[in-house]
């Protein structure tokens, strides 16, 4: 075998995946062949098959970065800033998954494995949609993906935590239900903007600030 | 043509859907076959050709009914106690959505088209992230979607206009931003109901109530 360099293998592989990615945005994995992965990506069936067996793994590994984008795009928002308003940690997320300008790093490189290449806002929710979806048929796919939202939700409580032990948010609230309702309005919006595509991070920002300032009933139904 | 009841033609027709939705849920709509809707349905090609003229129209009618049936759940949620605390009303959909035991009426037949029949939790959740992610290739089917959730829209911002008529929720917040961040919510729980099958309705009325609930800081980063 030739000797390359890394840079090269990993420009390769990069090619790739965004010309899969490209495919099954516009055709879904199942109608997508791996015909269509070679034209997208400009490369030949020899190079493609040297860095993947085949189209399955392909899936797999535009899953994972998909996903490995999200779970980025949520770390950066809470360290950039802790305890922001949550709402603003929300759009934050939000916005970097709706690739909204400003929401990578200055110089472009995001450092979640996405932000480098330029998408159109409803790219990635179109392509996470695909990724839940298979995760349906795709046991091992779901398996990953279990495991990797374990993480989220994890990373999510602890956020709850901070604010807690900040005195901003109350010590006995149930810090999963919590975090899994705001995982569960950021994914929403997701889905919105997948099928709709007029959603923006501030829907979700103005909305969640919203409810979370609304002044608590002082009797009637509430009290029940 | 042999005189049959409408009675009769309704039933074959539900014998249809039914099969193509057990189908559809493994499956997935494009790895499903007309073969596939056929032995689930357990009736001969002759008698679903009468009904639909192929897949796509079977996909269609599956999509609009399995919309259908979470837009009767957020209506029913909205009617049966006016102005009850929205994490209840939220609940109330989200239950009925995952088949919780009495999320239908007593009777088991509902009114949305979905609860007479009995379906475990997660099978609606994947029906509608199938549909979702047809949405992305399929235009009518879009363009159906993106009716009917305008009217459910527009039935949430009422709801919020009913609430703050009433005094519950303030007058200025921003009706649209709060509709479409409550549907958020309850899409993304199909979305892990469909991918993970742990969801259940108080994760979605624990975690609303707290953020509902939540003292506003008096100071700091909520004022900037």
């Amino acid at each position: 075998m030739a000797r390359v360099s890394q840079q090269h293998l990993d420009a390769r592989r990069r090619q790739i995946l965004d010309g899969a990615r490209r495919a099954f945005t516009r055709g879904g994995f199942h109608a997508t062949s791996m015909q269509d992965i070679l034209k997208e990506s400009g490369l030949s069936a020899g190079a493609v098959y040297r860095y993947f067996p085949g189209k399955n793994e392909i899936i797999a590994a535009v899953a994972e970065e998909a996903f490995e984008r999200l779970r980025g795009a949520f770390e950066d928002a809470v360290h950039e800033a802790p305890l922001r308003p949550l709402e603003d940690v929300l759009a934050s997320v939000l916005a970097a998954a709706l690739h909204e300008e400003g929401s990578c790093g200055a110089d472009g490189a995001g450092g979640t494995g996405g932000c480098a290449d330029p998408l159109d806002g409803r790219t990635f929710p179109q392509l996470i949609l695909q990724v839940w979806g298979e995760c349906i048929r795709d046991e091992p796919l779901r398996r990953a993906m279990t495991s990797g939202y374990g993480r989220m939700r994890e990373a999510w409580a602890g956020l709850i935590a901070a604010y807690q032990s900040a005195g901003v948010l109350p010590p006995d609230i149930p810090a999963v239900a919590v975090a899994r309702t705001l995982m569960a309005a950021c994914q929403g919006f997701l889905v919105q903007q997948a099928v709709f595509g007029d959603v923006t991070s501030d829907l979700l920002r103005d909305g969640l600030r919203a409810l979370l300032t609304a002044p608590v009933p002082q009797s009637g139904a509430r009290d029940r």
